[in-house]
């Protein structure tokens, strides 16, 4: 059985939490706070960040959540997640990318600095600038969303799709830090509403970061 | 023919010229400076970041230095540079993206804000402790290095990979920022001439920043 090492909150452990889910791989949860830095980890995985797998059985480790996505999706196929000719699959990884990296620099991973590794780690307040950036810059980004979605069914072509998935991951996280907010957003929205609603969903909605507590709003499947 | 929107210090580009080079596929070279946020630029790349490809004869843009590779690595798949069975090819990944995150946050990236975007855009002096401290960060990944070429004879295992291109590009950019000193790092030193002997490093290392000149020993290829 595969050991995913996360914590509640980190946007790219919920990517492959989700998709793990969505291809019907079984995993444990391990906690895994990173900024401790615990040796052992830091032994298997010189990156020191989460998440990382491990399969005891295998004597595997993974690091890295792209390159565990793409794991999955050579040795477990169905549901394909990187679907399509090769330039189909680069706008996949393009826009998982984009969140990744973008939306994680500006919106989900400030959030995650102020409102969580402040509180728990650091104990110092949060900057409200900081705060209000990040609300602005994710305005920004659920406009692009809106954007795709006037075109396509699903954020990158005709199907559900990986950056489907590593989209939702960021949001759901800015969204449980409360740095989301809807108004103006129809169309992510709705797309919202449909990944959560998605069993794969139902377990990340469920769980709690400890000492934060979400919005009222975060765990309701019905928009 | 693949127009490739790049600056020469950007080390994602070099690590797309590089596999591009390698594989064989022709492309030219188009000036993008992305702290200048170009319209048009940013019309065709919402992440606004370089490498960008574009190829106006297919009318295919792709964006995000691994998505290009993988692109690559699927359409043009002589030489393999993500070789091997699913976890061989995850390896690849984890290194890529060890130097793609950690050696660009810890390494090249302080250097490149350091000694060029503060010359040559914000006109500012360099931090002489974030360069001492770019420099002292330098040793530990090569030192990771060292211990990976003292167990494999290329940083992902038995044949040349992504994972040494990406590794290449990073370095030769600290090394064109003086960021690097290899005294101690005889195992990486070694791997590193290779790599520049290669003629896919030619180009690279003839290519020089507006304004900023590399220590003598940059462009030379025995070492
Ligand atoms: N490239 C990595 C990035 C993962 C990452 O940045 N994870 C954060 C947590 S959200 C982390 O572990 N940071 C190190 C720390 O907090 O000390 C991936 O995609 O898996
Ligand atoms: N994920 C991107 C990252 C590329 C990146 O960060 N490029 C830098 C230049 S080295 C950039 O364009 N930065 C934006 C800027 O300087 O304004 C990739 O792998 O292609």
């Amino acid at each position: 059985m595969w050991q995913l090492y996360q914590f509640p909150l980190c946007p790219f452990s919920r990517k492959v939490r989700l998709l793990m889910s969505e291809k019907g791989v079984g995993y444990e949860l391990w906690r895994e706070n990173p900024w401790e830095g615990r040796d052992e980890f830091l032994g298997r995985n010189p990156a020191g960040r989460v998440p990382m797998l491990h399969d005891p059985d295998k004597k595997l480790t993974l690091c890295d959540s792209r390159a565990i996505c793409e794991y999955f999706e050579e040795t477990s196929e169905k549901p394909q997640m990187i679907p399509g000719n090769a330039s189909a699959r680069a706008e996949v990884r393009r826009l998982v990318s984009l969140f990744d990296e973008n939306f994680y620099e500006d919106v989900s991973g400030p959030l995650l600095l102020e409102k969580m590794k402040k509180r728990v780690i650091l104990r110092q307040p949060p900057d409200s600038r900081a705060l209000r950036q990040a609300m602005k810059l994710a305005h920004e980004h659920l406009y692009y969303v809106d954007y795709l979605l006037d075109r396509r069914p699903w954020l990158a072509g005709a199907t559900m799709s990986l950056a489907d998935i590593a989209a939702a991951a960021h949001v759901s996280v800015a969204d449980y830090l409360g740095g989301i907010d809807w108004a103006g957003h129809d169309q992510s929205r709705s797309w919202y509403a449909v990944m959560k609603s998605r069993p794969s969903f139902r377990p990340l909605l469920a769980e709690r970061q400890d000492g934060i507590q979400p919005p009222s709003h975060y765990g309701d499947v019905d928009g």
